[in-house]
Formats: C-alpha cells, structure tokens, sequence
C-alpha cells in the first residue's frame, strides 16, 4: 500500500531527498580524508532516506557499509559492483554461503562467528575479507585486545584477508572516557606487526579527529549532512547539506481568543487573539512527539522571492497534526507551504528542541510519508 | 526490498502482532459501549501494526477510520465492505469522485471542504455521509459553535447525509482545562433539534467518561492494548492486552571490568565487574534513543517453564543496538531471546523511561523490522 497509488497524494506530507547534496557530502568526506578509502554507511534504509536515494547519490564511493543480508541482495541486483560491508557481520551461520556470492566484507565482533568462520571452506579464488572488530572501550561488539591477536591468527592461517577495525565512543566530544586517543592507542599497539588494512573514522573522527582516519573511513551521519554532536552549530561551517527535506502544508486555521488553549493536554495558551496553523504532520510520520513550544517550521507566507518565515509550534504534536503560532505570518492560509526540516530549519535543531539527534529523526520517518526522489 | 528475501531472515529483531489480542480489545470496547457502533481507527498502518493484522483482528468492527485514501482503496481491494471514514476529510478536491465511488464517509473539517462539496453533484442514490467536526476547545480541526449550524444546514440543504462529531482535548485527565464535561456540553448545546447520529469519544472516554460515548464510539490506542494516558498502571486493570511484541536476541556479551564505561558517551560505568549483553534492537528500529538507565528488557535466561527475567538498560541506545546489565540473569548466553516490549514489558513503560508515551513507539516501529502476524 503506496501513498501515490492512483497517482493521487492526498495528505500533502512529502519527504524530498536531495541526491545533489549526497554527491556534495560524500565529496567532502574525500576533501577531509584524501587518503582513506570510503565505506558509505547506509544502514537503516540509508537513515531514512531510501536505498535508491543513497544508491544514486553516493554511486563513487568505494563501498557501501550495512547490516542486513537482504540489502546487499538488493544492492547487487540493482548491479551495484563495489564492496559491500555487513557492519554486524553474520547473525547466523547458514548466510555464509550467500555472503560469499555476493562478495560481502564482514565484520567479525564475537568468538561464534569466528568459529562459523572456521568450519567454512575457504575458496582461495574468491577469498573473504574479514574486518575484526576489536573493542577499544566503547564496550558493545569486538574482541577485547587480549584475545585479539590469537583471534586474527586464527582466521589468518585458513586464509581469510584480515583487516582491523575499531568504533569510538566519544569522536563526538573531549569531556567523557574513553578518549578517541586512548582508543587509537590501544588499537595501534594490538596491531602492531600484523598485516591488513584499518578501519576506524565515523563521521565524528573525520571532522574532529584527523589523526585518526585510518585506510577506510566510515562516514554515516555527515552523509545525510546532518551533526554527529546532534548540535546544528557544530557542523555550520562544515560544508555540509541536508540531503532531506521534510515539507507539508496548513490543512486548517484556528482563530483563538485570548485564553484558549490548543490539543492534548491543553499545554499551550492563547496570551492575545492569534491565529493558529494546523499542520499535516504529527509523530506518526516521524515528527517527535516531545518536541517543546518554540521549535521553528518555516512557513512559505506567499512572499514572492520564495522567502518565507519561522513560525514556533505551540501546543503538544499530536499523531498526524502540529500546531504553529502564525500570528508573524498574516499572509499564511490554508494550502501554504511549510518546511519542517531540512535547508530552512536543521533537523538537529529540531531535535534538540525534543530532546534528542537528529539521526533519530531522520531514521524514523514514517513509511506512509511519500519519498521523492530529487 | 523486504526483511524477508530468500526466507532468511538474519538480525534477530522481530515484531509480532496478536491478532487474538485485537479480537479481545474490540470484545472490550463493546462490553464499554454496548450502545455504540464502531469506528476502529488504523490510521498509521495501524499505529504500525500494519493493515493486514488490523483487517484480519478488527474485522468484527462497525467501520474503519484512517486518514489515507490510498488505505480505503487498499480496504475496499481487500474486500472490505463495511464503512470507511476518513478522518481528516478530503485533502484536495480532485479526491471526492474516488472517494464516492469507494463508498467513503468523510470528515468536514474546513470551509475549503464545503465549498468542494458543494460544487459535488451529489447523486441521490448513493448519499455521502459526512461527520462534521465541531471545535468544543481542541483548537485543532473543525468549526466553532458559532458557525457549526450554518455550515450543517448547507450541507443538509444539498443532500447529504449529516452527522456530528468532536474530539476531547483532556479525556485521559482531569486536571486540565477545557474539561470533558464542558466540551460535552458546548456539543449537545450546538447540535440540539438538529437531526444525525453523533461520535465523540476516543479511547480514554470510551474508558472513563461512559457519559460521553454517543452513536459512534472512536478506539484508537486502546485497540492496540496501550495506555490513553502512556501509563499503564492506568489500563493495567482495564482487560486489556498487547497486541505488538518486539523481541530480538543476545547477540554479544562483553564482561566489563569494574570502571569501564559502556556505549556512546559512556554513560554508564560498570559498579564492579560484570556481563553486559548487547541486544540487535536501537533507536533505528523504533526503540526510543531516550531510554533511560534501567528501562526494562525481558531475557529468556534459560529457565525451563519459559520464565525469564527483567535485565535493566545500561547506556546509551544506538542506531542499532543496545545494552543490558546481565547481573541478575547468568544463564543468559548470545542468541538468548529478549521481550523488548509486550506483554513481558508493557510498551507503555518503555514510553514512560523515555519521556513519551506508548503511542509514539509503537507507531515509529521501523519499516526495516519484519512483522509477523499470528
């Protein structure tokens, strides 16, 4: 069930994806990483924003990073040719056959993968790459550096290409343990001797931590031209553009009398007579629930030069409706434009109005929102 | 491209909707409203529940109400033949002839929404009925008193079929204006002498305002088995039962020493040593990011009579993963199973450890998480 069957679309919701700013993001990744190879990291339906999207806008990269089995199937059906890397690796032994026709890359983080790794019959035509992931104090997957090594050898003597890999826990921010330097410490002392390529930078590490780059770098979240920080300001001056816009309409408007109140909860108050747009998009679409009065959408007010203004939400995001103050916004109706994220207002600011990132909002768009491809 | 390619499915997550559930939920609204017919609302793929499980669980149901036409088309595909309402009304005026033709009734909302049909040659034979939504202080959609009779005679005048209807602003409260009561009443006022049947009460007073039911009673979240309020200790007597459960598994256990940190930011630092598993379920899947220290995760530790045990959160939840402290659950191993929310853990809870309600989470289950119905 599509939102564009019949070649109607009726709620006036639509998610634009901007394939230009892919292009635009994943070229600034290669001014910043000259050096590194580049794993475009599209989990999570490219963070919401479509596989097709992502596989037209980041077509140079040199591989694309995932985590489920049937996305590869995909990516190679759609012909894509490069590498792929299952960011999890297996999550059960019976996908090895498939993996290695696809060609996949895989991620090894835990002692029964290594073990499955084992009782395969490598084929030294088409042999597997392996990434060992090695758990430098971000405490979720990898092998802690102990046990490191004999790992590596173990995979390495059956003739698997090994490779080393890491995750930071804290590329975004200096004040909290474990240090990206005390992790990169640890992992470059491990690997001392062995042989393979590495793996470390997320977006984070590539904007802020240049020493720490290593021969693939995994950007995900600059992608989408969104802030590792989850703080808009902290990727201003990054050269980096929203690949997508969430827009919609008014579908109503509300006189208030001073004193009235507006949806669940009544948590918004009139202080004056005002007019109050209805917007079709709610947290069902994807929109957060918990975002606070004040957080900006901008509204096309009919001003000809395409400008437009911020108009605050006021009053509790219900699930398919928001309320704005438009009482700035006089020549705003029924039918006029509005942008809730992307170029005119930074999905992190929303999502700090709301208490969280902007990857969780870009992720969680609503499969009934249209996707349109740009 | 569908979790489900080639039959193998590899991250372990898995949403399973309890169409048995829905059955007992509806059973429930009619032992609350014996009087009433009823609207079973699926907006957002059944608050994400999809529309298959909804049509196979509610079909004992008065009507549909959703927001989408493509839904009524998909509905009707699907050979349903009761009624359909849609909630929010036409979006565009080019939707009224598929919307006779599917036999729809409509909300009217807005006076763009009159003058449409208006200018609707209104055929005898196959009257459209309309709901038309009154504002009593939601300030949200619909008319005011003032103008509500005006607009009802216009449309009664030309033929069709005329009923009423409202939304509470504060059913599930009692302790924020405007009340139930005062809205009730600025209804009953406004409508009085005039002719049609009437609907008005969500969930929370289908529960608890039995005076405010009238012809067609509204369920929306109380179909799903959640909380009107987002707590369940306000429905955790109401007979109600879950309908979604999401599970995963184990799949990696680190064994933390005392004084490390765990995840992103670090936020948690291990009290001593021990066992942190690291479940295939994150934010990307519609587990909310917020969650708090100690939200709860159910773990299959093994126990014979399927008995399990409550492991707390530790950490941050990421993209795709998340931590839970394994202390009390030594038996757990990788490929454990794990309740993340159901009728183990209500999702209500998890909503009240992340500062939302269970509405949000279970209609942000993420497209790439497979659904099974049973």
């Amino acid at each position: 069930m599509g939102n564009t069957a019949n070649g109607l679309i009726n709620r006036p919701i639509l998610a634009s994806i901007h394939t230009e700013a892919f292009r635009h993001n994943l070229n600034r990744v290669r001014e910043l990483a000259p050096e590194s190879k580049i794993w475009s990291v599209i989990k999570a339906r490219a963070y919401g924003h479509s596989f097709d999207a992502a596989l037209k806008g980041l077509a140079s990269t040199d591989g694309f990073a995932l985590l489920d089995i049937h996305d590869a199937v995909w990516l190679r059906e759609r012909g894509w040719k490069g590498r792929i890397l299952l960011l999890e690796g297996l999550f059960h032994e019976n996908e090895l056959v498939l993996t290695h026709e696809l060609a996949c890359d895989l991620v090894v983080h835990c002692e029964a993968q290594v073990e499955w790794l084992e009782k395969f019959k490598v084929n030294t035509h088409t042999p597997i790459n392996v990434f060992l992931k090695m758990n430098t104090g971000m405490n979720r997957l990898g092998f802690k550096p102990d046990s490191y090594r004999t790992v590596f050898h173990r995979l390495h003597a059956i003739g698997y290409h090994m490779h080393h890999m890491t995750h930071f826990a804290n590329a975004d921010q200096v004040d909290h343990p474990p240090s990206v330097g005390a992790q990169l410490e640890l992992f470059e002392e491990t690997i001392a001797g062995l042989e393979g390529s590495t793996s470390l930078a997320n977006s984070a590490a590539i904007l802020w931590h240049r020493n720490a780059l290593g021969d693939w770098v995994r950007p995900g979240i600059m992608l989408y031209g969104a802030s590792p920080t989850g703080l808009f300001s902290d990727i201003e001056h990054a050269h980096l553009k929203p690949v997508m816009q969430l827009s919609s309409e008014i579908i109503d408007i509300q006189a208030l009398e001073k004193g009235e109140r507006i949806g669940y909860g009544g948590r918004y108050e009139a202080p004056e007579a005002m007019r109050i747009g209805i917007i079709a998009c709610g947290y069902a679409d994807g929109y957060p629930r918990q975002a606070k009065d004040g957080t900006p959408v901008w509204v096309n007010d009919g001003a000809k030069n395409g400008g437009g203004i911020i108009c605050p939400i006021v009053g509790r995001v219900s699930m398919d409706m928001l309320t704005i103050d438009l009482r700035d916004a006089p020549n705003a109706r029924i039918g006029s434009k509005v942008e809730l994220w992307g170029e005119k207002v930074p999905v992190d600011t929303v999502a700090q109005m709301s208490d969280t990132i902007g990857y969780e909002l870009i992720c969680a768009l609503a499969p009934r929102v249209p996707v349109q491809i740009v």
